[in-house]
């Protein structure tokens, strides 16, 4: 499995526009047992973006998708930066999606 | 939702054991959407934990649980230190299981 865990930092008052624009376009992407997007507690400004695949190829192929390539241009202009960004080797756990 | 995205480093050679006893004290949570246990690619030692549930309560009440417990006092010793803990709020996404 090929994981990655990725802070993002939306321009001021443009995180929910950014959370919706995300989940919008991850919602049929090959090969994705998890993707969860989830507000910072700590900073407003800030999301955390989870995910784990099958294999990096996977996660690679998704940025070819229609619905993402759409949710990378809609979200570009709203994100101010990126923060800490960790490539993982997900082993198992709770909640990994049946994968087709 | 609550979710809970921590770095864990193992003492050396320890992780592969440390991700074993995570992983078996993890099976079966009131309240856990999501508990991923995932090596970090590019530190031998670390692996990080990416949580999420219905709500902190029971993320709380989850650390009384007997498995949890046992996890907790056969992990400890193999865990060096703690690294980035971030608390979160998920708003969606793929691989959230249905929660009893």
């Amino acid at each position: 499995m090929y994981g990655l865990i990725g802070k993002i930092t939306a321009h001021a008052g443009k995180r929910d526009e950014l959370v919706e624009v995300l989940l919008a376009g991850a919602k049929d992407m090959p090969g994705c047992s998890s993707y969860v997007v989830a507000q910072d507690n700590s900073d407003a400004d800030a999301i955390w973006v989870t995910e784990v695949w099958v294999n990096q190829a996977s996660h690679q192929a998704s940025l070819k998708l229609p619905a993402v390539e759409n949710a990378i241009a809609k979200g570009r202009p709203l994100i101010a930066g990126f923060g800490d960004r960790v490539m993982t080797t997900p082993i198992g756990g709770i909640g990994l999606a049946l994968v087709r």
